[in-house]
């Protein structure tokens, strides 16, 4: 196959689990078990996505040097899901072989009194990346329109001058979003986001091996059965927050993650192929800094 | 060799570049390009550093997953050298198979004038790591008594209360510094602090490399050179401060640079013999969160 030819199936294969902006997301469309379609089998679909995803990590890599060298662009990562869909185990497998000067991963727990003071884009903006670093987001200002959501009563402490918490509070709150990450998009930062879409019965699956095994118990939090049994006012929260908020310059992407090496793959490709169109390449010294090499270059020869 | 004694022999080996409390350092008596003594043979030291350097990278990984996973300490490992002498370098090949969502580089420019209105150790406070991370300074407040001292002129926009910026007030300075570093140490964060100690010949064929390799052209800052004209003023800032603030809590490592191998062979087996020492444990859950795990179970397993 030609590069060319290769990176249009690739597109192709992108698109199918890009939010296309503008069209209404039904999660119960996007299967949590995909594995490459039916035309290979399960197994062999595993060997080429361990192979691709290979690939695509050195590929990432040698990216990540160009994209810290140029330091022209930053790239915000997003990571949104349910319990135990596989946020930090795919941060660990995709991320682990960038050089870590040029990444930095903030992870987003309850609000503390002050951000609560403050409006609720705030506490992220300190952690956006700056020119030539890859912030990645486990959790992020979308926890405003999802974990919020479902529990109005987390508004309560945010003191907000008084309105009703209706369906135009929340568009407001999707429109505010849209416009940041705009505003972000115009200056330079590239936006992924990432929804790590998993199956009820899948994540029974993993919660009970936390359980059941004692190296994987400080992973547990008894609170996340309780959101498990908020299971489908989080999936309309998803649908409506993705459908609002898929926009070009920020796309959501729809992941299936019931096979871990499919979900990992799949991120590492989107990624890989992100960066790759970017055409970055190492910085060219203007005509003036080169005059300023050949000095030092003279200096420090003299000392011989 | 059993262990035992095999950790005696790097325990050895550790100590020959720690700086001991209390002792004056001369960087003379510290050959920057130190492979390994005399017995073997270059090759050969080259080989054993680079095997033990996988070993002690697979044996950091393994190490940072328990250190994240207790939460109980902080890492904080610094690195302060001259230009070119490997910073950089040193910090991607170590700590590049880490997760990246534990492990956070902070580098530090200039201050700004925000960050000059406050004390000079103010604005690393927000970059030190949390429990259960581990957080690399390039560069440090060590800054504040070593460019600083080469350059007292950075102190006038400190706007410091009037005094004179004699030897007390550098003695002060490291004071202040071992006091904060107490604190930390004292509250659960574990230091350690890397020298890397290059020639001013290597560090002069470093520079000549940059200026002739136009991938390597961003790296170079002509600014450098002028900083390599105080080479003497540098030597003397490093040897005075390492002096006053290797202790037994925040110890000091010179690690001769100039191969860049045994450079990097040295920080990984340091890193990695540290947190060994710190016999890391998945974290037990105690007996009352253990119940809770038995009722969350039984709920899962009443869902069939």
């Amino acid at each position: 196959m030609t590069v060319a030819k290769q990176n249009d199936r690739l597109d192709q294969l992108h698109r199918r689990f890009e939010v296309k902006p503008g069209t209404k997301v039904r999660l119960e469309r996007h299967d949590p078990a995909w594995a490459g379609g039916g035309e290979i089998s399960r197994k062999a679909a595993r060997a080429i996505a361990a192979a691709e995803m290979d690939g695509d990590l050195a590929e990432l890599a040698k990216s990540q040097e160009l994209f810290y060298a140029g330091r022209s662009r930053a790239l915000l990562v997003i990571f949104q899901a349910l319990d135990a869909a596989g946020k930090d185990g795919t941060i660990k497998h995709v991320m682990t072989g960038l050089n870590p000067q040029g990444v930095r991963v903030s992870s987003f727990k309850a609000p503390s009194s002050q951000e609560l003071a403050h409006t609720f884009l705030w506490r992220y903006t300190e952690h956006l990346p700056e020119r030539g670093m890859i912030g990645i987001f486990n959790r992020s200002y979308y926890e405003e329109v999802l974990v919020v959501r479902v529990h109005p009563e987390y508004l309560v402490p945010q003191k907000l001058p008084a309105k009703k918490f209706n369906g135009r509070f929340w568009r407001e709150r999707y429109e505010d979003i849209n416009a940041y990450e705009r505003h972000l998009t115009r200056n330079g930062t590239v936006i992924l986001k990432f929804f790590l879409h998993v199956s009820k019965e899948e994540q029974r699956q993993r919660l009970l091996e936390r359980i059941d095994n004692p190296e994987k118990h400080w992973k547990f939090n008894p609170a996340d059965l309780g959101e498990r049994r908020l299971w489908d006012q989080y999936g309309r929260a998803f649908e409506e927050a993705l459908t609002a908020t898929s926009t070009k310059a920020a796309p959501w992407y729809i992941i299936p993650a019931d096979n871990k090496w499919m979900m990992r793959a799949l991120v590492a490709s989107i990624l890989s192929a992100k960066l790759h169109s970017l055409q970055l390449r190492a910085p060219v010294l203007p005509e003036a800094e080169k005059a300023k090499l050949a000095e030092a270059r003279e200096e420090l020869l003299r000392e011989d």
